[in-house]
């Protein structure tokens, strides 16, 4: 999908109702639907009402409540659907995986069974500490 | 690594200085450092000063201070590293590839260049949208 603002954002439609959507909850700041390419069954989106392109430039309560709104999903998806684990994922830009440029958090469930054909996107491999160390410095604000 | 709490938690031992990392920040609620085994370069932690063992048991006050710490990193990744995008990661049980049992989120820095070989974890493919409204419809509170 392409990168758009407003009444060609397909997230902003449907916050306002105008695009629909397998909603699962709203609250002030936020909206959960159901993703319609799902990684698995119950995967959940959850956005912000007001738009912002990417995690970079969403509001600092906007993602609080994506996130508090998000942890509350994951509940449900152990609870109601018998996940077994969720992975929360955030994509910011198209190298990324973004591909809606309305700010969202995925929230997949995941199961120890046939539903679930995830791949682990890095095979952790040991980094050399002097590297590391130089990254940190450079990253400290 | 193996699902303890208290004196033998990695990451408590890394808040408390027990055992030595490279960070990047730390605030009231937070500390953000290097993964050991990096994704990428740049590839932070953010994890609470208290422990929880999970997105699940997480308090909100802690999940919405790991969120900002999050985002703070990502915009140094960016801007610091030269970044072209960044993914947050949560992973919530060992289904979900948690292998440390005390709450984090990935920043992972993503490039358009070698230092990236990421692979995604799941190919979107299109919902049964009857499916998706009934399960919608479960997980609703």
């Amino acid at each position: 999908m392409n990168d758009v603002t407003g009444p060609d954002c397909i997230f902003c439609q449907i916050v306002a109702g105008e695009t629909p959507s397998a909603q699962v909850e709203e609250d002030e700041r936020t909206v959960a639907f159901m993703d319609i390419f799902p990684a698995t069954p119950g995967h959940t989106l959850v956005v912000p009402k007001a738009h912002a392109r990417d995690l970079l430039e969403v509001s600092g309560e906007d993602l609080a409540a994506c996130a508090a709104t998000a942890q509350r999903v994951a509940r449900r998806l152990v609870s109601e659907l018998g996940a077994d684990g969720v992975n929360l994922v955030n994509a910011c830009g198209a190298v990324a995986w973004q591909s809606v440029f309305h700010v969202h958090l995925h929230v997949v469930p995941r199961y120890l069974d046939e539903r679930d054909s995830l791949v682990q996107p890095w095979t952790p491999t040991p980094g050399d500490p002097a590297e590391l160390a130089a990254l940190a410095e450079r990253i400290r604000a």
